[in-house]
């Protein structure tokens, strides 16, 4: 299966590409280390890439839409026709990924994966409509196996691509009415953790809201029985096209060694099934940033990831991502432009 | 007095204009405070500046350098002619805040403002040296009152200066080996915390060195006794010429109603005596992010400022302050640039 290879093909980086990296670091006029975080993610974006002279790259945000049958089950604070109504502002530039995008000098391309409207050809948009929006995961699976794999394999030949275009940095953005539902469902299956503690509030939702979405994805999870259920079952079972994409590109963007700036908690959710798919992949990921809502933390800590910022952000569509973007820039300038001690004629530590 | 007249000039910001600011982030096309801290700054911006419709302003970072007598009693990791050595590496753009700063797309000037060298004329270097570097802090007076205030009178010039030439975001930056004691000490004294723990460890002294730093800045506050003593008094006796210029930065851009991104530890230390002369200029104050310098989060707290980034720097030279002051442009772009619900046609909260 054409899949499997692709998940085959992804490498760990080898650790000793990062010792590389630090050494280089620590020869730029400043004390050793006191760039932090900066550091880190330079040295990083160098194992990753396996590119030890690397070139600023150009970045690139995938903001996959799509709906959800769930949202019949009154668990987002807004209706469902704003799936659509936002992948038209993302075209016209006016939501804030387009904003935060243009900030960070980064490209925007918006895919419909599954939304439950007909767009007609739309310039800018990306068609890749697997299905009109997933089925009500508290009746049934959201998606069969095929469809998952379908959504899937959209995100990996669009990372694949972006690679062959010299893309140097994938960033994951979403829009999706209903999509913390599923989100928060396929958190709970991978880390354990109660639905409870995995669920927020989304867009919004009151307190009511927020009790009857906790029930709604304890009912699903009850019906569904996915604990140690492989990670296509849970993603078809209880994601969104969306995740199935993001996941597809996380994978597509790892087996080609180009770095995945994380957005938030649907980003962590596609994450999980990525890793799921292929732990290796999770060696690609830099997460740009911890969201306000609640099971976002538990996803960093199974994934093991420091996110970069803390903006009490939980917007979405890769707004996140994009400022992790130009932070992963910021620190590739660092490695690339300062001036060493011998350059610089500056006298090193007593 | 001329300074005593530029204090008094400065104005408390209105919270109406808070309101009206969050008023218009609410109607674009995201959930209410989704996106976090962007909101809350963006807000803040325009109550500083009182501009309900700001352009995206043009930044630029003053690095501060300066030399200090107390360097004699070894408490750095680096020999005291780094201070000249870095000023050159500035001018020519191979420092960690140039590179910043270009990243940021905000403008560095230098300024001598008391580096122990003779620079001659370089292309590029603002010349404002009260002195050759302080006294030695432990013996005798850092400086004298008369010089204290010659050095605060170099940085709100220069801030006037910017305002003047239409810059709307000013940031904070030094250079100064030895500058972390004179900051620990006028933090101990301003903060009312122990020196153990406002003292840390500078460009990366060990421990004997660290225990060396705690006993010079408690020997030097025992001799001069500094206890309620006014603001100008803790910067003359225990402060540095970088530190007094910056704390002018702030209060001249405060009069002119330019807010200021502050970098870290020394910044804070100069935003306390800042802060200690006219308290009203807090409100112009903006926290880039939290340094490792451990002395640095008893002066947020002092302040009740909140920083936007938390990435382990401990640099200096205003590296943290470009980064922050690209969150604020970033923030101010939202406000200004994204679309509201009703130019886009999306549906809003049910």
């Amino acid at each position: 299966m054409a899949l499997q290879a692709l998940y085959d093909r992804i490498q760990s980086p080898d650790p000793q590409l990062l010792k590389q990296a630090q050494a280089r670091l620590d020869r730029l006029t400043k004390p050793q280390g006191s760039l932090g975080r900066l550091e880190e993610v330079a040295a990083h974006y160098v194992m990753m890439t396996g590119e030890l002279k690397p070139n600023i790259p150009r970045g690139v945000v995938f903001t996959f839409a799509a709906d959800h049958g769930v949202t019949t089950e009154g668990v987002s604070a807004y209706p469902r026709e704003v799936t659509p109504q936002m992948v038209l502002n993302f075209l016209r530039g006016g939501a804030g990924v387009n904003v935060l995008a243009r900030h960070a000098g980064v490209d925007v391309k918006v895919v419909d994966i599954g939304v439950d409207y007909d767009f007609g050809i739309v310039p800018g948009l990306i068609g890749k409509k697997v299905m009109a929006g997933t089925r009500n995961l508290l009746r049934e699976p959201a998606m069969t196996r095929a469809q998952a794999e379908q959504a899937i394999s959209v995100g990996v030949e669009l990372a694949t691509q972006a690679a062959q275009e010299g893309f140097g940095l994938i960033g994951t953005g979403e829009m999706g009415i209903g999509n913390t539902t599923s989100s928060a469902a396929i958190t709970a299956v991978m880390t354990g953790r109660p639905v409870s503690e995995v669920t927020g509030r989304g867009t919004g939702i009151d307190d009511a809201g927020h009790a009857r979405k906790v029930a709604v994805i304890q009912q699903a999870l009850d019906l569904h029985r996915l604990d140690r259920a492989p990670a296509l079952d849970v993603l078809a079972t209880v994601g969104g096209l969306e995740i199935a994409g993001l996941a597809g590109l996380i994978l597509g963007a790892s087996a080609a060694r180009v770095p995945v700036v994380l957005d938030g908690f649907i980003a962590g959710a596609a994450a999980l099934i990525a890793v799921g798919l292929q732990p290796r992949c999770r060696d690609y990921l830099i997460a740009s940033h911890r969201s306000v809502e609640r099971g976002h933390q538990a996803i960093l800590e199974q994934l093991a990831l420091k996110p970069l910022l803390d903006l009490d952000l939980r917007l979405g569509e890769g707004t996140g991502a994009c400022l992790g973007m130009s932070l992963v820039c910021a620190a590739l300038k660092v490695y690339t432009e300062m001036a060493t001690f011998g350059e610089a004629g500056v006298s090193e530590k007593a």
